[in-house]
């Protein structure tokens, strides 16, 4: 049987941003913590949408046409193909919620790329 | 595209127990926010895993051979066929991410039986 997750607790056990770490597997679902500050990499997902929720700080996402901003307890479901570019002024700890196996800077690769199904 | 979802203010707009709100999907994934109090209907969901996630109070669950407490930002994922049973001594938010269409009382039916994917 699964243990039970407290996320401040697992947010609290790395620094490095940009860099998901999955705390739990629902079916195909993977649910990770990622520490961000800065800019992101624009980029889309094509073959599913993402969602991000906010456990600490303040994040924002840009869009082509707006740009949001999110804060604790707030939640925003990316759709598939569109292009995105999270950034957070001060460090922010957040919560993704996709399928196993997408990656982080979806088809746009480059240096932020994060290794996948890093547990913790 | 879509708004931005405050998980607090989602669960102040309505009152009924046991009666899950959808307030977001991911794909065929949905987030639904339930509050709940007293004791749920032994059951599984053969066909999916479950994750429960606590926003306000504290809930517990029962399986057949332990049980577990949860609290605001913890989480437990539930995986299919396992037996369980959710209680709360005191009025409880949660929510609960599971796929579209998922039954709460799962094979077992009965009274505490809610209509599926009712949005708010």
């Amino acid at each position: 049987m699964n243990n039970k997750i407290n996320i401040t607790e697992k947010l609290s056990l790395f620094d490095e941003l940009w860099s998901p770490r999955v705390v739990a597997q629902m079916n195909k679902i993977q649910f990770k913590l990622v520490k961000i500050q800065g800019e992101f990499t624009w980029h889309a997902h094509q073959d599913t949408d993402e969602v991000f929720m906010v456990i600490t700080g303040a994040m924002g996402i840009e869009f082509r046409d707006k740009s949001i901003e999110l804060f604790p307890g707030e939640m925003f479901v990316i759709p598939k193909g569109i292009e995105h570019k999270p950034f957070a002024k001060e460090q922010c700890g957040i919560m993704i919620i996709e399928p196993a196996g997408v990656v982080n800077t979806g088809e746009a690769g480059g240096i932020l790329t994060a290794a996948n199904d890093v547990w913790i």
